[in-house]
């Protein structure tokens, strides 16, 4: 059975009550059921994450590293400037999607580049709490695909 | 019914025989052959152009001004460069996504910065042909959904 | 009798329709219509043209060699990045006034910095439509004075 | 009545006199008159200052605000580097007009960019003494358009 | 009662020891002290923190969203990279001071620039341990004033 | 008798009528009024200053070295570029305090560099009229504990 | 037979008319027909196109993908910009030349850079009209040796 | 005894298993054992400790201050942009020297810059696992000379 | 009689009571008087003020138009962004000499770059109060010579 | 009879031994014979030098300013940093040609300036040992014409 | 028998007395002994060299191409723009250990890049003359592993 | 007996035949004669060297090291590039003046920077000939007294 870790970096936790014209009314738990059944759905398994320490999302990549066929992750603001992430990244198989709910170009200048995505396979923003769902679909196919 | 443009932008025509490994041996044809069954089957119609021109692709996105509810915009090379295709994205009312069958962020320097982005809703990139099917599908769910 | 080319750059035609706030809401139609009779009681003749393809003003700016004793320009979004329309402005011998009808230093970053105005003689800018107006006095008045 | 301030800034008081190939041999008193007759011809009028010191370049701006409806200003090199000026004009209700008798972005580097016209309505440049009348007529015109 | 986090970011547990003539001789213990002095004099009651852990620190901020009325926050090192600081100073609705023992544009280039400030609604530096007392000083004036 | 000087730079003559959503509605009249009463509280007396012109307000800190323990400073737009009140804040043996009523990091990109900060002992900014209070009471107390 | 393709970019046409102390006073006709003759003396062909137009010159380089062996291609001030003409160029499989007849890195700053050298086998500059003398020669030579 | 930290940081945990092309074979368990055996020999001691947290990595630097004579640091991808690592160095007393198994600037852009060193003695890079030793070796040999 | 304007800059009436290890502890009045001694020895006559004020200087530089054949100006920090001041030195005829007791280069890097050499004829700096006298010396002669 | 030098920079003494498949496998000796006979058949002579020392290099240049009517210069890696190189290239009256057997703005990006070219009449690159064959050709054409 | 190059650069003749506390008080000769010594304790060889002449340097390198297994170089300040250096060492078979006695990211900006880096296999700095043992320690050791 | 080294750099050999317009038409020989003459004069004696090689001006300033009690160093071009003389000059203790006949800062932008004279005492520019002259004058006083 494929299995997806899914990821979600610092201040997520907040989704929903936090900013909602940027991030939407979705909480992250509704996100996280959502690709629960989805994946369910392709006969897949999800395991969702998340933390404001960049030290536990490097320490879960690398927990998963026996397990996950590919990740989906939101890295937040850590997108911008987490090389420990990038490295984390590039250190493990399984091929990685980074997601974002906003479309980070479109905002303030610091978020239009991302030193973790040359270390991905493809990118998925600005559909809201759906581009994970996006995201999660897209790389399910990949995987089939054997890509 | 849901109408969405598909633009295609310079040396997207050849796509399936250059350089294979970056973009896939999947021809154009077949990609808008598929984008038209997955629209139908959600009771949208797509509306498919290519062409290596700037001035071609501008044109597109003014025409269907009256007819598009959305646009999928592979803007190619003038990702880079063209303020011109900015201004246009700019100048209509229905949402535009940005498509890239490679991921950008993990080429050369100059493909990290999409000047039309900004004025884009989402962008969708690295998962070869398949980076059209899930623009489409997150267009079609966003459009429904209202956003 | 002076001859003048009045050469509107891409996205253009859609001016009085598009981003009102910030272009205005005169088309482009009554603009040039204004020019024409702004000319004629002068004494002088304008010949209009629109194209959103850069190729199309390079060979505008060419054509009009023999004919032309100065030409009103605005290069639109091409403003920032075409120097092939530099090239053609520096090749003819006619002199060129840049006019734009909002205020590019007063906007976005990149719209600060114009590649064409080092090889014009004059600019005019933030007047909404007027801008054309008084670009055609100046440059009129320009060749009457012999300079 | 409309009333007009024109404010002239370093080393323009030597017009007419300093480097004639660049900003023409009418001399500053020259222009001023005209701008009077011109004014007064719309059944406006204009008051006219010229001084090399920011400080009271910034006083004059000031002085005026409940007098004037509009300013015509040509900073001279305080264009470059003047965040006070900038601030100045800012900070007083009504619009002003960047005008320059040379074309900056055709001369050295540093004359490409303003630090003022970001907070100005409009700008023109490049055709002499002229500038000031063509400055002047499009200001009117805005002020009766209500713009 | 107005609610105020006092939040220390990383090395500051060293105050005291630690470079003292940059940083002085007054302990972490003797300031936090002060405050609950300085705010229990105002009818104000303080909360105080230190972390070296960037997401102890998001968390932080997070935890008191029902609880405080305002932050006093010296993120130490973290002012010159911490973008998921920022976000999460964004993402909590009470206002935050940026304080700082030190004058930081008086030493290395590194630390000119906060990415943190942008959010925060005013700064207090180089006061040394006093700094903390001016900043909770002006923010219970602040929260008094209704701003 | 401690002494103090008040030094208020361009446009500040303005407070309280200019862009009051930035800088508020209290006068600087007002200002320097709760300035003299604070410093009277505290046995000290302060002289205050305003001017729009850079030449004056070097002239002020050169005037009061035989008589200033310290300045509080609101360079206002030169805190971006004038190297020569830089010069003079550095040639006077008094400290000086740097005081913005607006927080310059939250703003236009070129307020976010100080060239005076690194010549002064402290800042604070951003809470309104009171960052002239805050700023007295820091530097009084540091002239105090002999710093 | 050994089948080149000669591309001449935006404003070429008016070689030999245009500014001819920088680009000479052979045409563009003439140029062509030396490089027919040159070509035929060593058993090759060439096909010459000019084009203003991007997209045309984009559409040329595609066209002759089953014919050319190689390409000698000016692509005027293209050059510094046209990432869709970078990308065209490493999308056919033959060998691309890149000339000018000036010597770019001895003109404005902004020709100091070529984004279509990357992707070209060679370069040749500053020998006015022979410039395409040379490149010919050479790339003919190459493809005899193998390279 | 001499007592010496060894602080190994994100993503080393994985030493011998990740990107083996750069970082050899070696596990960080016989890394560690190698120095433990190495100080051994000269008369000191190792404490080994690893973290992907930079808190965690702060914390240990903090804790060894009464019982660490010198430090021997892999900061990993930390090296690029922990300030915070930089002021913890800079906070203790003991000497530190950098280490990196690969060479950072034969590697991406952003590995050429280290944000620590500037705070450390020296520096090891490139030698692979053996980096660690001729690090601890010179630390030792520097102890000794009381340097 | 060959007349020579020296010019001083901001601060420098501070000049041997100012950071005396930077300037020296010669004052203004005796360089001056050494400048008026040495100029008489050579039968020329100098004329020596010294302003705060950018704006007084610009005005010096333009009063002594029909009197001087050169001048010595140190223009203190003006040196590094008056650009006012350079255009006055373009605008008058006689030669111009910069001077600095300091050596700028040698100083912060702010001080590293002069706007107004550009338009000098030759520079002095780095002999303290006798950089005034070299500079004198060398402008009579070049005077002499007729350059 | 036509003269010229031909010069060869640093380590081009090991060209057909060093990264063959960057420069060939060629010898210098072999080149050099080359040039012998092509000047020879067009009734012209050469005279070639190698050396890995800048000043020799420039020496060289020096040396044949009474003897050469051109010259042939490959700078090797000084094409990117050496001004003295420069300066002695202008100083000499003839022309001279900067010669690469590889591509450089196809390599790395150090190697996309060359200082020297400024000060060139023309540049030829990427044809491998055939470049200074292509070279020699151009510049006797050159020198027959008159250039 | 293992042979090493030490090569020494600029101004390394004067180490021992010269800015003694950067650079200690060693002479070069006692190290280069040093370096004999512990090279035959392990049945190597090596042969040293200094030169104040890049050229010279590069000859060194080159020189040795049949009997050198490994060089230590310390560049001196040829590391921060010696590419005809860094071409060097590229082209020669055997690897290069770049040493530096000071850490050079501790000191001026300029030393904090090192153009040769990017071609050597490993790097030391820091310890003083202890570099050079630490580096032909660790390059001996590599030769013997065989890496 | 005051003893001073003068050292010319890379193509000043040519001085008097090189390009006049800009370094006059003396000769070297007679500079360097009115240089023995005015020393002469004034009890001193100088030493006169020119070499176009980087190390020679490095072997010339170290060999002098017991000699000198100052230098006068024209560097040339190398003025913009070598840190190796930049160290060879902070390494001897006898003050160094840079001097150049041209004002480098008149010139191309590279000519603005010099990484020479931070580690210098002095600079003169711009009086041809003659600015090695003042530099001698004000070398000779300096040392005179005592500074």
């Amino acid at each position: 059975m494929t299995s997806i870790l899914v990821l979600h970096g610092p201040n997520l936790n907040l989704t929903g009550t936090r900013e909602p014209d940027i991030y939407g009314s979705t909480t992250l738990a509704e996100i996280d059921e959502r690709l629960h059944a989805l994946a369910r759905d392709r006969g897949a398994v999800v395991r969702t994450t998340q933390s404001n320490h960049e030290g536990a999302l490097v320490d879960a990549l690398h927990e998963v590293r026996n397990w996950a066929d590919g990740c989906i992750f939101n890295p937040g603001a850590f997108t911008h400037y987490s090389y420990a992430l990038r490295d984390a990244v590039a250190a493990v198989d399984y091929p990685v999607v980074e997601v974002h709910m906003s479309l980070p170009p479109a905002r303030e200048l610091f978020r239009h580049t991302s030193v973790i995505a040359p270390v991905c396979v493809a990118q998925v923003a600005g559909f809201g709490a759906r581009s994970y769902d996006l995201a999660l679909l897209g790389l399910l196919q990949r995987l089939e695909e054997g890509a």
